[in-house]
């Protein structure tokens, strides 16, 4: 089977641009949120069938696939409350961390593929859900359940224009804990040590920083249950990325001219090859 | 008297530049530069009166002001040729630190004043060099010696688009450590880490860490100078980096969900805050 309507649990930035996105390709959405003006947004802008508050008139909707769309822990409060109603339908999600996740919808024996959109704003909320966010994004599945349909939940992605590629949950958090969860632990760290050394250099602040620390003006909520949850990896990330900063400083105190060189030499060479 | 002819030294990206902007606005532009292929191509753009490779050559055009754009070292190599060879003529530079060149330049008696275009790309050398580099731009001066036309040296950026500010250069060099000789360290590193810690993870970055890692493609010569030059503000501010680093893998490993929660909003908050 194809999935013909999906029920989007959470109305978010995500849960709201996947809603459009799904609509746009005729599929029939549901959506299942705790928040009376958030619903009342999401009714104004004419893309679901229904929606409502409460998970038994949504789960009576009977949707193809349950898309659940809220951060870390709130989705792992999902599952269990799914499991308890006894759902059986198709589970994904599109938290940004996996292991935990997908290791409860195991233990739970719930038909469950964890996933993961990457693609982003630095608002959120659905006032801020728009048209086109996946475009040619990326979007990762990590199985769990045996039985899940995978081609599907691959084709529902790839219709809206996402790359989709396959891992294992643990692979996706340190692949994510490299390139998104470790560089927003620095960017907070930037913003907070110019403002401890030097707060009035904010107002000398070009693009270059600006596009730097960019990501530093993150939603609270999701970024302290991904640090939470992705932790170990986390911190064995900033652990490698302190000793390179102290090695850093080593080298500036040396007057290291020569590795000073050939450490940006490399390090620039390697960002160029980033396409 | 305000300069009516400019005489460049380095006609990299930011010479290269302020020779396009000088010229727009109707002044003779002379040029100095070491290297024969970067004299042809400044040739052909038809913008300097004289090229030349011959500093004593150079001299005698006598431009109303020597404007110094190559890295830190050399800027300081030239300082000490002009002083050799007895020129009185208003001298500025557009190097990244400031102060170790002001430092010199009055121990050396020039005319001189210290500069810093608040402007750059990923890219360097005279073909990188572009109209418009400067526009609405912060162009900082440092200034050294007394009798110095500093009023001329500001309507001459000005001219050209630019924001002057006027600060010391001891606090320029702890404004720019903070918002961008740091920031180039971090970023450096940041890429070392994932190359070190999981290196396919570069396949799957999406716009977020592109934006970040932008400045890691930086140019080695001019950020080596960079580091050496204003070694121990950004080895302090590397320190209290560190220590603001420490500080998330303490709350991350003790699951202090709520310091994680205020970190972030907090950091967040002055990032939103910045124009």
């Amino acid at each position: 089977m194809a999935f013909k309507s999906i029920g989007i649990i959470g109305l978010g930035l995500i849960g709201g641009s996947f809603a459009r996105a799904f609509c746009d390709r005729g599929l029939s959405v549901y959506g299942l949120d705790g928040c009376a003006s958030t619903l009342a947004e999401a009714a104004q802008a004419d893309i679901f069938q229904a929606l409502t508050d409460d998970i038994d008139q949504f789960l009576k909707m009977k949707p193809d696939l349950i898309y659940i769309c809220v951060p870390v822990e709130a989705t792992k409060a999902v599952l269990k409350t799914l499991s308890g109603k006894g759902v059986t339908a198709p589970v994904t999600d599109g938290a940004s961390t996996k292991s935990s996740v997908c290791a409860l919808a195991g233990e739970l024996g719930l038909n469950f593929c964890g996933g993961h959109p990457i693609a982003g704003r630095e608002v959120s909320g659905f006032s801020a859900s728009v048209n086109g966010l996946f475009d040619n994004a990326v979007h990762v599945l990590t199985p769990v359940a045996e039985g899940f349909p995978e081609d599907d939940l691959r084709a529902l992605h790839e219709g809206i224009g996402m790359r989709v590629t396959v891992m294992t949950a643990d692979k996706h958090d340190l692949v994510f804990g490299s390139i998104s969860h470790l560089p927003h632990v620095t960017a907070f760290s930037l913003v907070e040590a110019v403002n401890q050394a030097c707060p009035e250099a904010f107002s000398y602040t070009g693009g270059g920083f600006r596009d730097f620390t960019r990501i530093a003006a993150s939603n609270p909520r999701m970024w302290t249950d991904i640090f939470l949850d992705n932790d170990k990896t986390v911190i064995e990330l900033i652990d490698t990325y302190i000793d390179l900063l102290k090695s850093w400083r080593e080298d500036i105190a040396d007057k290291n001219e020569e590795k000073i060189y050939k450490r940006i030499e490399e390090a620039s060479s390697i960002r160029r090859s980033i396409k």
